[in-house]
């Protein structure tokens, strides 16, 4: 018989039900080592709480996430509240011995995420922030590739995260325009450097180029308010590998709707990659025989773990809400100490301070590097 | 308080809990007029049944599919056991006043299937045949676009489902084998047949083209078995509509996993699909400025209803098992009375006929006009 | 030093320049066994002749057509003249002695076509039907993969060649609807069909399906005049090989420009192909690693013969003319007896054949024998 | 009747027989101002340039550039000697009063280039530098529609021409790799320089990273030499209106072969293209119906001049050496005094003083303004 773990909910917006919705898929997908009850949720007021208890399942609703995570009965502590209070939220569930799975970004600022893998460290909690364009069986495959010398030595890297949702100038300021950790670099760039340093490891120097295109948008109240955030952020890139790259976060990218792109060149080999079908991972080898090479193109199946666990056929493609549930079973397994925590507080630090110290290079005009790379 | 439907299963392999999934997947996404419990689920021995029970979250498990079907509480029979014994258990729900689930194909021969139409019609009950390739978004797209004229009047059609899973010749022979009711036109032309009417509406005449490549099979017992069924199944087609076009149904396409692809051609435009990227749509229109005419690359957003159930930003992509969903889910209103049923009985024994009628066809080496088409 | 052969040219309209800058571009890209002087051009009009004469570098005009033909000075005659006229042209240029290039359809009906085959091989002069997307190195490449069993046992095939040229129903009727010869199968379907043959060798057995889906054209005179020609022609094929297939040829296919596709299905691999991006031929091999197998993108490049004549660097791409100039290279190659003609008059009777053995059968509605197929 | 202008041709190499095919293509293909006529040739031994000479059509050959420049009788003097020479060949030729054709790059810096470009102008004689990228009809298309505002304001640009053919470490040291000129970003990251200008108007500041991987190569004694070059060379861009971009050179981008790509974002819409495919133009438009836009692929056509030179009928497709007879026709329009010229030695000093630009800026580590920009 499994042991269950509690899940406490904060936050019931569409990433609360994305997580939801993860865990449930990922019980039925997954041989999981627990099984997780909807246990408590929280909520900004009683009735929001409880209207999101009774459709997604959970037995107790609260306006009061202090209670939730000081609740002995929960586990873990799932956090998709803004990203403001990821941090209070994160300490106090740390500080009550949970379990804490908090959405992306994990804190505005670096130190702050510092403090937040610090406290769980210390409290040997596992901790899990969504990354969950990693989970791509095709990312994996492209790890797998790369670290076991397909493509040879690793030289050059080319990373995309381009969107247009930021590309109408009408559109509001917003919490994303905050500089404390708004812009497209720290919203979108850090699925880019997310994924870089997944496949190359550690970035050691950058960079950065971070340009404000809309000026202002409209506040809300009929005036219009002066944006410091970047439109687009740019790096290059060093490798402790030695490898040189560059990356690009843009949510101004008029019809690019998730061009989550990256291309590796190696001495022997090639990947490119895009995930507007991200079902496919393209791969050139130098080992193919002379008038025969060129980029394949590697539909996901089941010789793709764990794509067999959606579908026993080749070619069905997984589903961008698959991921989240590939997500939640992997922190699952870290809690049973079955693996390594797949993207822990420790590593939502890492990708802030990539954040910060693009920031901080763009704003010298000098290259910086890397603290810890 | 939304009314409970109880769910018996029948089947607990890949397709039983593809269905179960989508149940659950159903019930977070979309807004259902019912609550599924998952209530009694049948195999072939109880050992099976009973896990299978516990770990897809049943209450009761058996190995007598019949007391399921008799069980007053059930509400909705859900059969995913063996093609060969679809027509009696259906059968038996319908007596019993179920509604009934199907997977494909609903019944070996057209005969069947019409006996099964006829029975679930005469009881009232609401039927549904598992072809959720139609309830991809950017299929109700383009059918959409078609019967909005965007494409003006339709011309021509060219339609595909091809995969290579038997190209193997070392590959068993199995129940697909078998002349009554398999082969590759049966099992992956059926899909090509039923977008085709999907789109253009029905077909009225048809020429027949079936091959066997691979002449015998390992039987499983040392020796080979000839093969009688088709690898290849071909067929022209002329709509109702004016329009012609062509099919093919292949499991023997070395290389190719999920290529149910398609074309069509009008006066005024043009869609090109394929299942390989199946969140795309290609369009061309003639209305667009001389010089910048080209196939526009559709991507599936929450402009796609249901995509928008899915995920609220443009581009994430739905996965195979979100289809799932969606067809549960259409399901479920139809027996709420809120629309038609999506692919009931009545549609599985149409494609069993135009099937069968390509077969015929291909036999006589001539055109065949197709009952009720 | 090289020898000279005199051209002689019988019409200057688009297919006629085609034909200088092929000569034209082929003497500087290839090492070819002869010099070729554009000698006597032929015109309906002496005047529209002297001006082609003039911006073409000819020596001579002229409006009589049977003189150019017997002038004792011209070695080869080469017709890009209405197709009503190239029986005539042709027995006289052979009757003269002379080799003949002549624009494809060779004649309307295959009586005609192998009557002029029959004349050359009398004869013992070199003939050339002009069937330029065979000349892309990437379809060489194809049949040499084809031929040495990279694929494996070939099983299946589909072509295509469609455009939209006709799909305007206000366009008005021409030579090209005329029954003897016309229609989208001899216009279009007859580069499918020897696509088809070049790749997979004899058609055996077709079975037609050919439709007029624009019932009426302009007359040009304010009036309207029936088409009785295809505007869809369709074909199952047999091969003597024993692999089966499909080809289409379409002139209303709205969007399409240059569809002439392939795809090839073997036991080994497979291979898919389109015009609209011919230098690419896309390759799957099962020999390829499980997990790592997908269809190959080979870019044509100097491996790729004679890709290198044209440039030195892989990637650059060949276009539409060089195609003609490999043609014409292939053409003086077989004058000099290096080669066998690339495509004489008995390939171009070879593809009146098929055509018309496809519209008989369209006829018929059964299944026809290819003669000599 | 036509003037003649009389044709110097020094370098008989590949890119010699490049141009003069270029010249010979273009009078077929166009209807131009002048004829051409191939008159002397130089090459370093008179055995080369007598070879060259007879295979070529050229009436005279040399091994003294020096007279071929002095010929009264010559008018253009075309130069694709090695680039070490190219300036003191083009100032004797300017000096003797010759408009002047010269491969790229014009010199191996931008000082010596600035003397060429000065020269030039005070001479009055008509110049043109070889960077045949930009004489795709698509590229002009791209321009078009960015200057008549179809993409709205222009916001972001990410260019690119990366290729592999230095990848092989075991490539010898060549001239490409002499610090005066040489390396990835002057050899391939001048097109992708050339096309951002030709596209958005003058970059006006830069930050270049360019980056060493292959740090040594044979010198072809038996040794290895030292590597000061580049092999990757990559700029952050800011230009004058406004838009910001980069752009990258690489010559070890392992499979690729032709990656000379950009991708265009402005408020309205966005372009996307790549050389591997050049002769399509993808195009993204927010004025396209809600739930109807995605990037349309434009394939050229008659629409996209001068494609209907070559071919009357779209989707026929150029090829690489079709771009340089465009280059040839508008230089010679331009000498006519039709056209400004195409691309002079001014605009080839102005890409010699990027590429010193972003080298200065990647030495220093800091963004540098560019001269004249």
């Amino acid at each position: 018989m499994k042991k269950t773990l509690r899940l406490g909910l904060i936050g019931s917006g569409f990433m609360g039900k994305t997580h939801v919705f993860g865990f449930a898929a990922a019980a039925r997908v997954f041989d999981l080592p627990y099984e997780v009850e909807p246990a408590a949720l929280a909520d900004v007021t009683l009735a929001q709480a409880e209207a999101a208890r009774a459709s997604l399942g959970f037995r107790r609703a609260t306006d009061d996430w202090r209670s939730l995570v000081a609740d002995p009965e929960i586990d873990i502590v799932d956090i998709t509240a803004p990203n403001a209070l990821h941090k209070e939220m994160a300490l106090a569930a740390i500080a009550a011995g949970k379990h804490v799975y908090c959405e992306k970004p994990l804190a505005p600022l670096a130190g702050d995420a510092r403090e937040m893998a610090e406290a769980a460290e210390r409290a040997g909690v596992r901790t899990q922030v969504g990354f969950n364009y990693l989970c791509n069986p095709m990312l994996s495959l492209a790890r797998e590739m790369i670290a076991g010398g397909e493509l040879g030595e690793i030289r050059g890297y080319r990373g995309l995260h381009a969107e247009d949702y930021m590309a109408d100038a009408a559109a509001p300021f917003t919490f994303r325009h905050d500089p404390a950790g708004g812009g497209a670099l720290a919203d979108l760039g850090s699925h880019a450097l997310a994924t870089a340093e997944f496949l190359l490891g550690p970035i050691v120097k950058v960079m950065g180029d971070c340009v404000t295109m809309i000026a202002s948008r409209p506040d809300g109240k009929g005036g219009m308010r002066t944006v410091e955030t970047d439109d687009v952020g740019r790096a290059f890139l060093r490798f402790a590998n030695d490898a040189t790259g560059s990356i690009e976060g843009n949510w101004i990218a008029t019809g690019r709707k998730m061009q989550h792109d990256f291309e590796v060149y190696g001495t022997r080999g090639a990947l490119a990659f895009s995930q507007e079908r991200f079902n496919e991972l393209h791969f050139y080898s130098t080992d193919d025989r002379k008038g025969r090479q060129g980029f394949r193109r590697i539909e996901a199946g089941p010789d793709h773990v764990p794509y067999g666990r959606f579908c026993v056929a080749p070619g069905h493609q997984l589903g961008f809400n698959d991921l989240k549930a590939i997500e939640v079973a992997g922190y699952l397994e870290a809690i049973a100490g079955l693996r390594p925590e797949p993207f822990n507080f420790r590593a939502g630090l890492r990708i802030q301070t990539l954040v910060e110290t693009i920031h901080a290079s763009a704003r010298a005009g000098q290259w910086r590097a890397v603290d810890g790379g």
